[in-house]
């Protein structure tokens, strides 16, 4: 079974929501037949590249709160992220535009480290405050996840590697109706929007097993073999003897 | 839309299958979203693994035939291969025990080579009757296939390197009610037995591509949104006021 989950370094619940789904993976029984791809979701694609500033602020600026006001907010984050476990300091996060994360995310990949890669940009982002949008700070971290330096740079330097690949995963969010993030998506037949609590996520996990069911298309089935190689040794040809 | 094709270096109707479902793949309008992975499916895991010989010989041994027969069956599934453009010697392709080449393709797979070994693998087995099974042989083939040569040796000298993932595709087919190869299931949805001809993929792709519709779990849904994140900037927690 494969979930796919959609979120974004800059995504407090999606950081909640990661640990959430862990924790509900860890209490489903088929637990080891599960693989997780994690899929880009841009929050803010259109915020400028080169404009970097406090979390904080860029909250306050955009709701017409006042700082303090929107540090009173992140505690309330920090503290279901605390609940969980997951440290979660309030201060001075950044926040900016995340498209070469996704990048990077999707170079992880396809080096097999994806996943460690984005434990350790929630935890540089929301428990450390180091900044995922400085250069030298991402390079660390993803030499940290197992990448190798001199190709994380490579792959940061070109703004169109996985850029594709990015905008594809956008764009299947989208036609998958997911309108936030983090997004959970079971086989592509069950979804969970939200970080939710852990047994909603084992709910989801059960229930995903549970419909698993393919529906043959042209004459599919064991009943009527058209030319597969069967493990007695044979490969059948339709309408043909037996051929090994 | 993922595509995942069960599938054995060893099946001839594999290898056909292979370029029937990539021309079914060409006709599809939204070939440019499709994901391909290859999942293991061994079709003799029982064969020894020092037990290399012709598979015409294999096929008379088995089957009863004399090897005048067990070439003209291989001149009947050529003739099938060679209407698809591909090319297939009958003489002396070797039959074997192919746990070690599932191993390589995991390996592949683990660095975004998966695709082209198997194109390698199944040129050399059929069109070039290059003996997959022989060590050297296999390096050179991973090698041409962008693998690097030094970390294909070692996996191939540790017999649990991606054995457990082959293993657990296996378990996954058989799960999934596949009796033989190739195996291809849509989506985990639609499944599609056999190398069948190319108009069949393509109509199996836009039901497929019909059928994806996402099962909320947990309330799920914009209606309701659950500790998610928006693309306004804002964090929904249940319950409360927007915050970013």
């Amino acid at each position: 079974m494969r979930v796919e989950i959609w979120s974004d370094i800059a995504c407090p619940w999606c950081y909640i929501g990661k640990a959430r789904f862990e924790k509900g993976l860890e209490s489903f029984e088929h637990r080891a037949d599960v693989e997780v791809v994690h899929r880009s979701f841009e929050l803010d694609p259109g915020h400028a590249k080169d404009d970097v500033a406090p979390v904080v602020d860029m909250i306050a600026a955009k709701f017409g709160r006042s700082r303090q006001e929107a540090l009173a907010m992140e505690e309330q984050v920090a503290s279901h992220a605390r609940s969980e476990g997951l440290g979660y300091r309030v201060g001075d996060r950044d926040h900016g535009n995340t498209f070469d994360i996704h990048r990077l995310l999707h170079l992880a990949k396809a080096r097999g480290r994806q996943d460690e890669l984005l434990s350790v940009l929630y935890r540089a982002n929301f428990a450390e405050e180091r900044s995922v949008y400085d250069l030298e700070t991402l390079v660390d971290l993803a030499v940290e996840a197992g990448l190798d330096e001199a190709e994380t740079r490579v792959l940061l330097a070109d703004e169109d590697a996985f850029a594709d690949e990015v905008r594809a995963d956008e764009r299947e969010a989208a036609e998958l109706g997911a309108t936030g993030v983090p997004f959970f998506v079971l086989d592509r037949r069950y979804g969970v929007s939200g970080g939710q609590p852990a047994e909603v996520f084992t709910q989801a996990l059960e229930q995903a097993w549970q419909g698993r069911a393919i529906t043959p298309v042209g004459g599919v089935t064991g009943d009527d073999p058209a030319a597969t190689c069967d493990a007695d040794g044979s490969c059948e040809i339709p309408g043909s003897h037996t051929h090994p």
